[in-house]
């Protein structure tokens, strides 16, 4: 008799449960949930662009609904399928997400105080609010403890959880002075589902707690008092209110409380596994070992390994975390800012109608154009720098750069010049982490890019110098977490012992593999290097003549001259 | 009684008759006559796009034609004009436009042995077969008569007579074998008016000859017989067969011969004036002065400017000399290889329908939407490259590059950079020649982008820290032709001693002038600066791993690789 995990995967738009049969390994069935709130789930603000908050009764609601129907999915897909037969539950979320709670752990969202209050509601990762307070954090914490900005490349990013309280306590003191504590969202779904939703017994995500909370076990856990007093003395008491374990994903957060039992069908007493961000069940999904990159293809990418030691930080890459995607590993995380949003601005803005009607039609053909063409045959070389660089230079006052361009230069060569400026990338941190001694011995590939885009895999299979694999399954993060759901419940449940196990079961590719073609490996070695010679001079300044300066003067010019027009 | 002349313009596409009416110092009527041979007037060869040719027929048939119309028009539009009271011709001309003649200058592609045969037609200035024999005339002047290019840049053209002549002897040896001489377009056309068509007699224009033929009277007139037998023996005979004296246009080619008069209903004994090219004229016709800049601002821009001294060169100049412009000044050339041309790439290639279905519709909302933006609000730079660098570079090898690009770049504000990296380049050349000592107290604009584009034309102003004038003639060609067709008419016969009163009499400017905005003039100087960098870092090469080698090093790149479709 088959035992089934569910993973629940919550996206910025969505949520989704997928049931996998993890003693037979397969994907059963999954359902969707479109956050009803906002503007496609997401919370938004006319005056202020970089607001971004969800709304956490969509997180209870979505619950419910995806569960259910994924089970009624499952149980017409596979007549094997009970609801009897499921022994755990795990969840991936995005983050840093984090929710300003009650002492009892209810998000103050949906207290009757706050209620529909946007500054009670998740800070969903994209909110970009905190801009000014991450600078501080950044600037103290190089002075105060460098180690702390060490590994995640030397800048704490707006997108993180002390930046996000710390703006929350300065546009809304009401609501900081009412929580009791924060909680990102990867915390709290399994704090629901188990029923311990106190914020000082409540077990937390050291992926997410890691890469976002500044917690590492090399400094005690959480930042210091000291350095959190210094910056706002109202983080100190988010600080204490941070209790219980920080935990790695194949631990158990508890068991099905009786509540959420009863409303999904579910028997008491399911495992339910300790949380973590999206990206990284992703890459657990896709097969990350050690050796093996995974890269998430989308509007950005990430690119998650895993390595031995994390004594060394490695230059220019986003996160290191012990335990963040492996228990027994680093996780490391690095990524590029604009990759699918890269070619979506390309389409939307500067693609002739010749090119076709719509942006699919567009789209099909700049790709059926540029696959005719050879590397090299363009004469154009391209930074992808449009929305800055995360990684290696973590630098977001960055731009893009076109060159080479003749007065015979058409659409589709450049878009073939963009994907190739993404892949130049995409080597650039692969031979940063080489450097440092994380082996990459195999490239697998998630996201919709990985499956739609055949020009984009070859060109990245010609400029890496590897074969590209695409993940078997098309949902790898609701996959991970239905693998650690597994793990979470354990042998002796018909789950299994070690995520490796669960991974060797559910883990694989799909068969058609894109291997690098010799002579275009050839070519693009040699635009890699002028690649790098670019790179360099702009990434990079030291004296202040350098070119190095000239996209951020220019950000400087811009800003002075909107800011003038603003004021008149 | 009014005393008229007649200027008559041979263009790419068409020629033109102006009829000038000198007295009272206005334009009376004008009429163009299409060329009927080839593709818009243009002998082409599907298997070899450089090739460009025309057919001297076209141009016989033309001067009657539009000579005749406009006559005709400006008896209508003037009821003094009349046949007896034209008392000049001028005349102006593509050039290098070389035609093969037999000993009688009659054009072989008109005598029956090669009656229609493309090699023994005009080779038109825009044809670029000679690139070989180009280069090397460049290398064997560069060891042994440095001075010969020293002051068109360094670099002797594809374009220029010389090499098309050396091209000719290569691939058509019978053609080469039965002509007697080469003489341009300008001085054909007055040879035939004059029935002076030996080119053992005719005269030359200084203009042509100076420009693109080699000739200086420093180093006695054309380039010295070892040098040219060093290119190929064949080309002594040529130089030999260059008999006649070399003038500027001011001087008499001779009086109009009895067959013409008669064909064209005028007096005999009309005075023809000595040939020039179109630029240079229209500069005259502009109101060319010491202090005043002409720019021709079409596809392409030229510069004209005369200077006292011809003394030094001026590095990255296309070209100076003696006379061709004014007859007592240094004419001095300049000119920036795509700006028109680069509009009108952009706008075909690289903008959506949301500007509008139409190329027209297109540049109109480009124009509109880039004209409600400031200087510097997009944080966008670029290159004016994308036809290489005529000046001050000097290098075809260059291309085109943009920079500052974000996700929320539109197509106007790239449209917008594009004009401003056109308007940098221009100021390169101005603070080059002023450097130089050629003073720059006035900018007079003439050709299509300065009448139809206030927007380009106020941002040139704003880069340029000068007020940009457009010529109140639309047709300066034909008019600095007319001009000098009085002057070679002479006081007596009711024209003028000197080409300065016919500038007085008959030159000008619109009212409405482009003044610099103070607020505009001190952002692009930031820009501008940053531009130089750019310009500086991509322009030139000195170490093995400067960015000034990327652009040839993608361009050799793309060779190789269509080198091997082709062979594949």
């Amino acid at each position: 008799m088959s035992k089934y995990t569910l993973g629940l995967d919550f996206g910025t738009n969505s949520c989704r449960c997928l049931v996998v049969d993890i003693s037979r390994g397969r994907e059963v069935a999954s359902e969707v949930f479109e956050y009803p709130s906002g503007v496609l789930g997401i919370i938004t603000d006319a005056a202020d662009p970089n607001l971004a908050r969800q709304n956490p009764q969509d997180y209870i609601d979505g619950i419910r609904s995806v569960v259910l129907a994924a089970m009624v999915a499952a149980e017409a897909m596979d007549s094997g399928f009970s609801a009897e037969n499921v022994i755990g539950i795990g969840v991936d979320t995005t983050g840093s997400t984090p929710i300003p709670v009650d002492v009892g752990g209810k998000a103050l969202a949906l207290c009757d105080e706050f209620y529909g209050n946007p500054n009670a509601m998740a800070w969903l990762w994209k909110d970009h609010t905190s801009t000014a307070e991450a600078a501080e954090i950044t600037e103290l914490a190089a002075k105060m403890h460098p180690e702390y900005i060490d590994k995640c490349g030397g800048i704490y990013s707006s997108e993180w959880f002390w930046a996000k309280v710390m703006r929350l306590k300065r546009v809304a003191p009401d609501v900081f002075g009412a929580a009791a504590s924060f909680v990102e969202c990867s915390d709290w779904i399994p704090a629901l589902l188990t029923g311990n939703c106190n914020p000082l017994t409540l077990k937390r995500s050291v992926c997410t707690a890691g890469h976002k909370g500044l917690y590492c076990d090399e400094w005690g856990g959480w930042p210091s008092e000291e350095f959190l007093a210094e910056l706002d003395s109202g983080l100190v008491k988010v600080r204490d209110s941070l209790g219980g374990e920080v935990l790695t994903a194949d631990q158990p957060a508890g068991v099905l409380c009786d509540e959420w039992a009863g409303i999904l069908g579910l028997p008491a007493g399911v495992a339910v596994a300790v949380g973590a961000m999206d990206a990284h069940l992703g890459a657990i999904g896709a097969g990350c070992r050690e050796g093996t990159l995974v890269k998430i293809l989308g509007t950005s990418t990430c690119d998650l390994m895993v390595g031995r030691s994390g004594d060394a930080s490695i230059p220019g890459i986003c996160g290191i975390v012990k335990g963040s995607v492996l228990p027994d590993y680093y996780g490391i995380e690095a990524g590029q800012s604009a990759v699918g949003d890269l070619f979506l601005w390309f389409v939307n803005n500067h693609v002739p109608e010749s090119y076709g009607g719509s942006v699919g039609e567009k789209f099909a053909n700049l790709e059926k154009r540029a696959t005719e063409q050879s590397p090299g045959e363009s004469g154009l070389l391209a930074l992808d720098w449009n929305n800055g660089n995360r990684c290696v230079l973590v630098d977001q006052l960055l731009s893009g750069l076109l060159l080479g361009q003749s007065l015979h230069t058409e659409a589709h060569e450049i878009y073939r010049a963009l994907i190739e400026a993404t892949a130049f990338g995409a080597l650039k941190i692969i031979k940063r982490v080489e450097w440092f001694g994380v082996p990459v011995d195999e490239v697998v590939c998630c996201g919709g890019l990985a499956e739609k885009n055949a020009l984009l895999m070859q060109i990245y299979a010609d400029v890496l110098g590897r074969p590209m694999k695409v993940s078997a399954s098309d949902q790898t993060c609701a996959l991970g977490a239905a693998m650690f759901g597994a793990v979470a419940a354990g042998k002796n449940a018909g789950g299994y012992a070690h995520i490796d196990e669960a991974q060797q079961a559910l883990c694989g590719v799909r068969n058609e593999v894109y291997e690098p073609i010799h002579e275009n490996v050839a070519v693009y070695a040699e635009l890699y290097a002028l690649y790098e010679l670019l790179h360099d001079s702009f990434g990079i300044a030291e004296e202040m003549k350098d070119l190095g300066h000239v996209m951020k003067l220019l950000l400087e010019i811009r800003q002075r001259v909107r800011g003038k027009h603003v004021e008149g």
